[in-house]
């Protein structure tokens, strides 16, 4: 491994300004108009795939963007790795809260700031690092690998379940890596355990055919801004409980033994609220912070829209209003129930003053592993050569569907392996990836595959 | 007066012709790229009052848009009328919602269309229509006039209070004539004798710096999209009634011979409902649609923006959230007041989890006359005259602030002579103005001055 490891560091630089070109492609799978950078992007990553020696490289088309595909299967008897990660991202918007462009990766005190940079590309083309490293100086790789490289995974991974369901041969491996999540914290690296699932959807209600003056009609029809307001308003209690009938029927509740693990965790409430910004924090009476956004489900709303929102002052009685919202699920919730539970409870709380249509947007699984199965040790082992301490484990409130779908249609556990810090804003202004942990993650990331290639 | 008339009825389309060219100028007083617009229009308005025979025009500058003046005072010993009307218009959005452009006004089955149809420009262009009809015909006309055109209304009227103060002699009246409200029902003319008030302001939550992925922090901090619903519904309860403490303290209630007149009306509220194309109407419990809209004040969101409102879904967790709302008083309820209202109850309702501003936009106080006094009792005859049946007497749910400005400042009564319809679409799609009526409020404006010349 020396020489591997020697490799690495002689290139730094190098993996820097590569990396910046890699996130200089705005790849927002959400926006159509950006279809033909995202298809860009997953050109680029198959270039860099190539170049890193891996082999059988393609793209293959799925009805949305493309996976891309490579592969290294030349260690006959040892494990073989499946690495997943994606090329698209989020949206940019507000983008005038950047502090410099989201598509011009840039360097400031030892982190480099764009969209991507963390949320995934950055932790993408570490991987693919640590491969070259291998190859260009041993020739070969300790385990055999294959690359998946989705292209939505920030419009829901729509495509996704499909696709692994058809292509089994192509992605047949012992174990999921996947670097898609931040560590604990600065200096504290970690494996996380489980993560929360997902239930989006859209509501639009409709008052009257076209807006009306608020004036000459204000009063003799309902508003559906302030409907929408009354019904979100009953979604959750104020103590931060869900009212859904039924809601909280499959959730797995926290043992006492993990509840004691996490409160040795070092987590100082203060400045990570401070660090957000947030006047107080708030969120489910009987639940910690770390809890809360671990082990507990949410409603969320993430976006409003309605009436008049430009500068000034516009009498318009809106004819429509829109939410979006968002539930983040944990074991054993699954989104098709909640997605029921949610439409019949927003249709019995709906006056019939105004129109509701309810779309559902995207969904996934909740996901929990044992944190002591022979992958995750072998990954510890990985984080401590790399960062030169031993990894915390923790859970990650985010979603990352395809965990659930690797594990039930492939049988195939997986080892979430991020390098991300907590403050990094990924889905927000000043996305950024630390730049050492990007290195040593690079070099975790090929112990990583020596470890793997020694499990019992 | 046959002369006049006559002259009226012969020059229809040319009037229809000119108004045209009034309503393609896209005088927005909202937006700030329409500035130069605004400024073009008031020019335009300048034109055409010198083009009617009037003296003394000219552009008045305020701090903000200025003022059209024109006058004819050659009627020693007649009382003068101060007409009162606004050349600026209403923003377009949603302008796909229009069946023909804004600002090509088009003619479909007798009615005009164009943004400032009905609001105000249409009827303005009445007012000097008439006065053009009485000066070509007679050299002179049987009062003295005088143009005040403002080109603020709708934003407000922020700079006409400041104006009316200090130039009193250019306005001074025997009596105020507004042309600027629809008439009760097609077919039905009528006299407006009341107005409401209005109190109008933005809502702003600050939840942290940014916005943050709605999964790795969703539960951990309050999310000011859901805390702002959570605000707005406790602004008015199920029956429809606002909560503010003390906002209904003096608020006149109904007479109950007023609420007789009411119930004689021909108001036929299916038609009303299908009309506005809403599923179910809905008002405060205890008054019928036409006391709701006339003589009870209300509590309107007029916009809301939060996070991620585009296509697709985004799991933000959005950082800000912003809601515009407004209130419609009645007498003898005073702005100011209101404004204190509520915005003591919103520091009381809004949780410590987010920072709260508060932006007050503008207010005007609601407005009420005695509807026998001798100016209202001529309108009426004037009425009859150009629409061939006498008017009813019915209350507006909209607001003209300056209406109770001139009472104040300038110890004159109003006449609101409004020819518009209720399905005008003023401040929403498709605004239009019924060409018959635009042609009878050009007569009945011209038996209007005759008829003020005669009052004892």
């Amino acid at each position: 491994m020396d020489q591997t490891v020697d490799f690495i560091n002689v290139n730094r630089d190098r993996y820097v300004e590569e990396l910046k070109a890699y996130l200089a492609i705005p790849s927002i799978s959400a926006l159509p108009e950006h279809a033909g950078d995202v298809r860009r992007c997953a050109e680029w990553t198959a270039e860099a795939l190539r170049g890193a020696g891996l082999q059988n490289v393609r793209l293959i088309e799925t009805p949305g963007n493309p996976v891309v595909y490579g592969d290294w299967l030349g260690a006959p008897g040892a494990p073989t790795v499946l690495f997943y990660g994606h090329y698209d991202v989020q949206p940019v918007d507000p983008v005038e809260l950047w502090t410099s462009p989201p598509f011009e990766a840039t360097v400031r005190d030892g982190e480099i700031y764009a969209r991507g940079a963390a949320d995934d590309k950055g932790q993408v083309f570490m991987h693919i690092k640590a491969v070259e490293a291998h190859l260009k100086q041993t020739g070969k790789l300790p385990i055999n690998i294959r690359f998946f490289i989705e292209g939505e995974e920030e419009v829901g991974s729509v495509h996704l379940d499909e696709f692994v369901r058809t292509h089994k041969a192509d992605l047949a491996a012992d174990v999921v890596v996947i670097s898609d999540s931040p560590m604990f914290d600065r200096g504290i690296p970690s494996i996380c355990y489980g993560l929360r699932g997902l239930a989006y959807f859209q509501i639009d209600l409709r008052g009257t055919k076209s807006d009306l003056h608020s004036g000459s009609f204000g009063g003799a029809v309902a508003n559906p801004a302030f409907v929408l307001a009354q019904i979100l308003n009953q979604m959750k209690d104020r103590s931060g409980r869900i009212r859904i009938p039924g809601f909280y029927d499959d959730v797995r509740e926290l043992s006492e033994a993990e509840r004691a693990e996490w409160k040795k965790l070092p987590f100082n409430e203060t400045r990570y609220r401070k660090e957000l910004g947030a006047p107080k924090l708030f969120g489910e009476t009987g639940y910690s912070t770390l809890e809360r956004v671990w082990a507990r489900p949410t409603f969320e709303v993430n976006g409003l829209l309605s009436g008049f929102t430009g500068d000034g002052a516009k009498t318009v009685l809106p004819a429509t209003a829109m939410a979006k919202v968002s539930m983040r699920l944990v074991p054993d919730q699954q989104p098709e129930k909640i997605a029921e539970l949610f439409e019949a409870y927003l249709n019995d709380v709906c006056p019939k003053t105004v129109e509701l249509t309810v779309t559902r947007m995207h969904g996934g699984k909740p996901w929990m592993t044992e944190f002591d199965n022979k992958f995750v040790r072998a990954a510890g082992r990985a984080i401590e050569r790399g960062f030169g301490k031993a990894p915390v484990f923790n859970r990650e409130g985010g979603s990352i569907p395809v965990v659930s779908t690797f594990q039930e249609e492939l049988g195939v556990p997986s080892v979430l392996f991020g390098v991300g810090l907590p403050d990094e804003n990924a889905h927000a202004p000043d996305e950024k990836l630390d730049l050492g942990n990007f290195h040593n993650g690079i070099i975790a990331a090929a112990y990583l595959y020596a470890e793997l290639a020694v499990v019992e």
